[in-house]
């Protein structure tokens, strides 16, 4: 099957499809919508996600998909010999893994986006920092962090549920919580500190899937130093008030 | 295999399960947790999920699943019999649906819960209503509606994707278009009626599952009767203000 794949590395989403497909050999062609240039909503990006955001994917020219986490089960199930510990056949451990991507996104994925859009991003789209968002949605990802420690983390393995192998559901949510890197050192402490274990498997999943996943981070950490820039530069001060 | 089903027949989730369940013949125990009398957060049933919220399932006394998504493709695989459409073994097809129930959460869903808890139910809960938060859950419900309409529903079925027979994304998504019913006649209309083919496909979706979904959504429209009088009796009025 020849892949295409739309992303944007500064997108967690994006980066946890292209450092699936590097971690298993899939071959793909990597076609790069950047979302700071609006080119997620050109009328040619439209057509091959009409929900005009990253990451999609397009196989053999014709069949084309969105929504990360779909597009993860597919790219497992679908592509020849990848390994049973990223989406097991099994209907009760992959019912587990299911679980754990679903309720990724009413957790830690709102949490996470709500957090560095409203800290520290916004700005950058014409909006004005907002305080009470940034607050809800910090305490929305503290709980959510905190049952990633005491539920998800429980078993003896160093991955979720237990395990001793990453899922995609690891990897998933490890690149979202990878985008704290955003925001300013104090409240990425504030945040993560509290969350020892958390911090472990962050590491030990990013350790599990090298060279892959810092090779996929190099751009986001680039785009980092921008954005510190682009924000000293534009004044990030103006915040929303009631 | 041995179900039980933890559910409350006035949440839109547990009811997507217990029609499945009966649609397909499952054979269930149905437990109910009563939210309104605070049975989710009994230490007894943070046994069962620890996440305290409905659905919940456990198989042989053993296996414990939350989140309804992951609990549809679990019944929908791993019992014997399961006719194909709910949930294709082809993994082109499959994928589909997986996107759009990932789709789902945080569009439709978020939605929802917003326009229904900050319209109508926050009293409910001891909270003042919350016209802001509202307004913003009703612009995302009604951008997600419309792209139902120009995009999930562009097909020549009447079901999502235009397939011929409805999948648990169908039945999923059109449980929760019903909580709608519990907010106030001309808000409905209002969210609903610029969608002549959500509308349809609504009830195409219901007569597809009869007599399993208005069965189960007997108890959702006597609960309505309920909340009604609970708010008239309570009298409504406060609302948040800036």
């Amino acid at each position: 099957m020849k892949l295409k794949v739309f992303a944007d590395r500064g997108s967690q989403p994006s980066r946890a499809v292209l450092i699936f497909c590097k971690a298993n050999g899939i071959e793909f062609e990597e076609v790069q919508i950047q979302l700071a240039k609006g080119e997620h909503k050109s009328p040619e990006y439209e057509a091959i996600n009409p929900m005009k955001q990253v990451p999609a994917i397009e196989v053999d020219g014709k069949f084309r998909l969105f929504e990360s986490h779909a597009i993860l089960r597919f790219l497992a199930t679908a592509f020849p010999g990848i390994a049973e510990h990223w989406y097991p056949a099994d209907v009760f451990k992959r019912a587990q893994i299911d679980s754990a991507l679903d309720w990724h996104h009413s957790t830690i994925r709102r949490g996470s986006v709500g957090v560095v859009l409203n800290t520290t991003l916004a700005p950058l789209f014409g909006q004005p920092l907002d305080p009470q968002a940034a607050a809800e949605a910090e305490k929305l990802l503290s709980a959510s962090l905190a049952k990633i420690e005491s539920f998800w983390l429980k078993g003896d393995g160093p991955f979720l549920l237990g395990n001793s192998e990453p899922s995609i559901a690891d990897l998933r949510l490890v690149c979202e919580i990878m985008q704290l890197e955003l925001v300013d050192e104090k409240l990425q402490k504030r945040i993560l500190d509290p969350y020892a274990k958390v911090r472990k498997w962050v590491e030990d999943t990013r350790k599990a899937i090298q060279p892959h996943f810092d090779e996929i981070h190099v751009a986001f950490f680039q785009m980092k130093e921008m954005i510190k820039k682009a924000l000293a530069g534009a004044g990030s001060g103006e915040t929303k008030t009631g």
